[in-house]
């Protein structure tokens, strides 16, 4: 098993209402000087290994982990180092 | 400014039914090996420098983008090599 880290956002010109309100509370609150906010997800999966694991991972994302006409994803595998 | 990813999961022990729901998703759909899922949020700031910077953020975390009392949360100062 690995564990793999999906990170999904908002693709760019997306409107991110979310993120918007995170930065107006933040303000409210006092916090100067934030200038933009994103909100993503991010999704801790453990996963059989195989030499599929890419095209797999790749495939969860499209079908049902992010929507690809307004997010896009990116993932990391932690492996561990083997000695 | 610098960029400030914040990572924000349930701590170990809470209930994370969007997690379940996710992994029961991936099974039905027929991805096999997918043990388990959690899902969690990242929030990514622009957020002005200053040497109060790792303060500020820790404050952030505590009183808005995180709930303390059932996530964790960690976070990236993304800076740019100086020549």
């Amino acid at each position: 098993m690995v564990n793999v880290h999906v990170y999904i956002t908002l693709k760019e010109g997306v409107l991110d209402p979310q993120g918007k309100a995170v930065q107006h509370s933040l303000t409210a609150l006092g916090y100067e000087g934030v200038e933009e906010v994103k909100v993503g997800k991010w999704i801790k999966l453990e996963v059989a290994e195989g030499s599929d694991l890419d095209a797999r991972i790749e495939s969860m994302c499209e079908q049902l982990l992010a929507n690809p006409v307004i997010e896009n994803y990116t993932y990391q595998v932690e492996r561990e180092a083997q000695v």
